[in-house]
């Protein structure tokens, strides 16, 4: 790719940010937009409308940076978790990074390459100048400029790993700070039992209960055990959609939805009171859902959540083995009671352990099936193969400007929009994989959208765009660093590219929210729904932060090949840490909190594009005649894996559990707590099943102790 | 190697097995040998002395065999330790699965493999036929015979998973029994505690004992600071060479040894008296000894081992985190007092980090320098090669008989010598690895020594006796089972002669202890010892346990490649069985008990065995054109080790921990027991360094307080 059609590139999309920036802030202030740009405000009641129209109100204006700007980071706790905390630090730490890989790499990097001495094919004036010119490649071969290079990767490691290890402290003790400031939290009193063996003619109720009294006398409080409702919570669906329709029904205008024939169509037939037609069915349901709720109580799973009176006991009935049989009572951690995932509750260990096998399964398999839309986007970067494939459009290609935006737009675009559905995908994997916490399925799935990303984008480009797509390569670990340094700098162009389609364009799409817009467009336009019923949504961490740490891996491995890069990563980060902050603040609301367990999933993906930069460096050395370079930086990858075993035993424990003093001391404070007893009564039915709650739909409107999830207190 | 020349070492080692069992006998009749042949029951007082000559003193008997067959097993455990018992299992389960293998193998697979119609080199007469014939190289390839091996791998599969998990169910019961049954142990209420943070100002001791006190007000008991008391063992050590001098001049013969010249050689100068001598000297080390004894106090080292009132309470502080810090209170499990090596306490952390990674360093090296030997045993199997480099031996060695020692004997002799060097050296490298208890050095040891004879004989045998050896096929893993379908059967004689060699004559040794036999006799000899000083051996697990893993290694893989060599492994365990337990009996006392921890070494070398197996399956189905079988062996493995994961599941937990549920019973038990007082004050000091225990040496010949191990009570 030429310079231009990069240039074609970056214009394309920086044109559509500020088009994005100037909708939103028109949109915004419309008033009808509230439930759309600031649901979280209008959900707290803190949104102010805006009744009078102004001429203001369609003019674009960049307040809403400054107020994005503006709050502490304490501020954001309260208002988004840890988990916002932690996700604003990730773009923290990436400025941070790519700011000083930036300064080195454009003011040293740069013009060290652009005044390499490679011969290559020439090009005439600076604009038809391929990229390559200001990537390593242009450096001779054996040159002595390279040690820069080589100084520059042992300096950029350093700085890395420092930062890592200041910003893994730093998380740590805010997590630590957070848990000594909290009020008494279900989750820290409760495990959840499984695998309870019961002995014939005892329920399973009876068999924990006395197991516990018996073992734990002075610290067992109560338990609830997990019953099978999948009946049940179809039942409670149909009354809920019956419910939806009568009060669609009864604020309706009017009598033309309200009488239907019976007849085919509607057509034909008696004609009917729909109202009275939906109360009768809504009353047999609910009838119904009380019948089985009744039921339910003797269908139970082998499972149970158990409630301690201190935070110790709950720690100890999690680490040490409870049963003489290791497969009988096993423990694990209780997630909060709104972040429990209760389907899968109702599966044995048999299918769940199946169906997470059929999960990595479909994992591979839809690994394998992507490359054919990635190889498809790969042709369209190559237009002489374009045109051998489609000869009717070599006259259109000719077009300068339309061959820019098929070599320099195109392809990232339509990757970009093949990617759009991976996000929900992994997560319906994550879900059927038998985690039992919603924030335990979010994690999984971003774990796997990332390996997806850098396996499907990184890899998958890089080799299929210069060598065959190999798999072999896997098979003969020597040859993975020459065959990557060959590969990886020809990329660099594409890579910049899908900086500007997916990173800034993406961003800005963030924030205009297309389709929770349109959609809200058409239920005011057609169906008239008020604010009542808005649904304020929570991020979708697992899309997002696999995305910026993809950047991240792209930032790190192209910072001494190609530094080009780095300029536009910042545009990108920058984008993003006001945008995401915009986001937190007024749209999105934390549905649950991992604690901040994401970011061990961000130490080790820097780990992990430390190392495969290391990995391409010493293959770049190797080919570039420079061996004594090569081997110099070999003990760079091994240094930076002791690094990282060095932070995983200092840091990852306190992501995992707290420590013996800390749950001491804060069992402590709470003695002296006048509100612990009412705690105490609270923890006993917090871990019941929202299906068995019991649900009376009131005739004048009012849904009563609603089962959908409700919006956990920060 | 040919029929005959395999006959002629069966031939030489049967002889010498019935040889030193006739000389063990009647050498263990003489009632001199009692220290050498039964140091445990003379120990114990149990031996019977036979005073009167008579005939029957001089002919050998097999009354040892009935004597060793009796006890049953629980009597074996009163005498050995869960250990003692979970090593006869390995013979009784190894017994058991060659069993079933030999009759299929040689009922079955010797047969089919003797009627197959490969055309090969013919020879004339069975005596001068090759082994080959009895192998599956002798079925022709694409024969349907091959699906009887096919068969026989499924089934023997499944024979040996089922029992495997029957044992490991039943070691794990035991494990348990022995738990319930025991009194009370140092260690199940002792956690040592390392990386103590300490404040300046603040010793030691003091901060542990104000952390504990704090958080476990209720269950914390006491505790003992580990010391640096390497020079305190330097001067105790030198203290009790003098008074080994002492002793032995007090009890010698006369003035002729008393007196010594000063001058050169004890040859001119002032007469001395060496009694005298000595006692000044004896006397100013007891007086350093105790200067430095009271001075070590202040040298603290940050670790301690702290003790509790319950077993639950040690539990609790083993399994949660203590400190905020993850790096800092760390806690792992107390040794038994006597199991403690104390050498290592001494070493920092970074110390005990930087000697791990020397010795991972030293085992490679050790493996690598080790294939000189081996590649030179296996040049002596190769007449030719060998009357190539030596032509004058040509004539000798065209001899029948010595050419069939040389082929058939010596080469497994030789390796057997060198190999004689390893649990040694692999002990040392162990014991500066790092590890707090003499129980954790021998099982490590015993892994080492279990993959550096698979590694060392299997494979470097067999790859450098057919291919080059060829370490990059480790790097080409599709290789893999096509080389070693090649390079297996054609070692198969090679191994039988190793299983004669060194299963049967080295295990016939063990009986006779020529060693212990020898610096016997000459202490009784020259220095007229008594058998006050008899030390009693414990078994070396280290260097037995791998050695019978390996033989259950070559009986696996080589089951259906060559069954010929099941007979003679059923020799080895029958033999084995009877002589080992015949040493427990007599001659080993247990110095420490692992509880039965060798178990898991053992089914994870059976399992490697299986999927080994499977892995040359494979590639033998394959080269013998039965693509078919190959493929349907694939699915083998992969249940194989799926089978494995469930056990460890299933059992692993059993043997790291015990249950909450087996504590606190255990605990409700003490409560009621009267000793339990004088038990707790006991465990006060249980832990104390026994270089800091009071020393004196009587003037006449007794040493109080020994610092020497002693032996636990079974």
């Amino acid at each position: 790719m030429i310079l231009s059609a990069l240039l074609t590139s970056v214009g394309i999309n920086l044109a559509l940010c500020f088009l994005f920036f100037a909708l939103y802030s028109i949109l915004r202030k419309q008033p009808g937009n509230a439930g759309v740009y600031a649901p979280r405000l209008v959900a707290h009641g803190k949104s102010q409308e805006r009744g009078d129209f102004s001429l203001e109100r369609l003019l674009p204006s960049a307040g809403w940076v400054r107020m994005a700007w503006q709050p502490s980071e304490d501020e954001l706790l309260s208002v988004s978790g840890l988990d916002g905390v932690v996700f604003m630090r990730i773009f923290i730490f990436s400025l941070r990074i790519f700011t000083f890989a930036a300064v080195i790499g454009v003011f040293i990097l740069l013009p060290v390459n652009y005044m390499g001495d490679q011969p290559s094919l020439d090009f005439t004036g600076v604009q038809n100048k391929t990229l390559e010119t200001f990537t390593i490649s242009n450096v001779g071969d054996g040159s002595n400029r390279l040690w820069i290079h080589f100084c520059a990767v042992y300096v950029f490691t350093m700085f890395v790993c420092c930062l890592l290890y200041f910003e893994h402290a730093y998380i740590s003790a805010k997590r630590l700070a957070c848990f000594c400031s909290s009020k008494p939290q279900p989750q820290e009193f409760t495990v959840l039992v499984r695998s309870i063996p019961v002995t014939s003619g005892r329920s399973v109720s009876n068999t924990v209960e006395s197991f516990f009294t018996e073992i734990y006398p002075s610290t067992y409080l109560s338990h609830n055990v997990v019953r099978r409702t999948s009946k049940l919570k179809n039942l409670i669906n149909d009354a809920d959609n019956l419910y939806g329709k009568l009060v669609r029904l009864r604020s309706g205008n009017g009598s033309e939805q309200r009488f239907k024939r019976t007849g085919f169509m509607g057509l034909s037939g008696r004609r009917v009171d729909l109202l009275e037609q939906y109360e009768k069915q809504l009353e047999d349901v609910e009838d119904n859902v009380r019948t089985e709720q009744s039921s339910v109580a003797m269908k139970e799973v082998r499972a149970a959540f158990v409630s301690f009176k201190t935070r110790l006991g709950a720690a100890i009935a999690l680490h040490i083995r409870q049963g003489i049989n290791p497969t009988e009572w096993t423990t694990e951690r209780a997630p909060h009671p709104q972040d429990v995932y209760w389907p899968f509750f109702s599966a044995s260990f048999t299918r769940r352990w199946i169906c997470s096998i059929l999960v990595i399964v479909a994992f591979t398999v839809l690994t394998v099936l992507f490359l054919i839309p990635v190889l498809i986007v790969q042709g369209l970067t190559n237009l002489d193969q374009l045109e051998g494939f489609f000869p009717f459009l070599k006259s259109i290609l000719r077009i300068s400007f339309i061959s820019h935006v098929v070599t320099g737009y195109l392809p990232s675009l339509i990757l970009q929009l093949f990617l759009y559905f991976i996000p929900p995908i992994m997560v319906v994997f994550s879900s059927i994989q038998g985690y039992v916490a919603l924030s335990e399925i979010e994690k999984s799935a971003c774990i796997k959208v990332l390996w997806f990303s850098i396996w499907n984008i990184f890899f998958a480009n890089v080799l299929s765009g210069s060598a065959l797509y190999r798999f072999s390569v896997l098979l003969e670990p020597k040859e993975i660093p020459n065959l990557l340094a060959v590969a990886v700098p020809g990329q660099a162009t594409f890579f910049i590219a899908y900086v500007v389609t997916s990173g800034w364009t993406g961003t800005a799409l963030e924030l205009v929210r297309f389709m929770p817009l349109i959609s809200s467009f058409m239920q005011r336009k057609f169906c008239g729904s008020s604010n009542d019923e808005l649904e304020v949504p929570s991020i979708p961490y697992h899309g997002v932060i696999p995305r910026i740490l993809f950047f991240g891996l792209l930032g790190v491995t192209y910072f001494f090949l190609a530094p080009l890069i780095l300029p536009f990563l910042l545009v990108f980060l920058c984008m993003g840490y006001i945008i995401y902050r915009n986001q937190l603040l007024n749209v999105y609301v934390p549905k649950f909190d991992a604690d901040g367990k994401f970011w061990p999933i961000v130490h080790n993906s820097t780990i992990f594009s430390l190392v495969l930069m290391h990995i391409i460096a010493i293959g770049i050395f190797g080919l570039k005649d420079l061996p004594l370079a090569s081997s110099l930086t070999i003990p760079l990858p091994i240094l930076t894996l002791i690094f990282n075993n060095y932070c995983q035993r200092r840091f990852l424990p306190t992501f995992k559990t707290y420590s013996a003093e800390s749950l001491i001391k804060k069992d402590g404070d709470d003695q002296n707590d006048p509100t612990m007893s009412s705690f105490y009564e609270e923890l006993a039915t917090a871990y019941q099943d929202p299906a068995l709650v019991p649900v009376r739909y009131s005739t004048n409107g009012e849904r009563i102790n609603s089962p959908l999830l409700g919006i956990p207190e920060s």
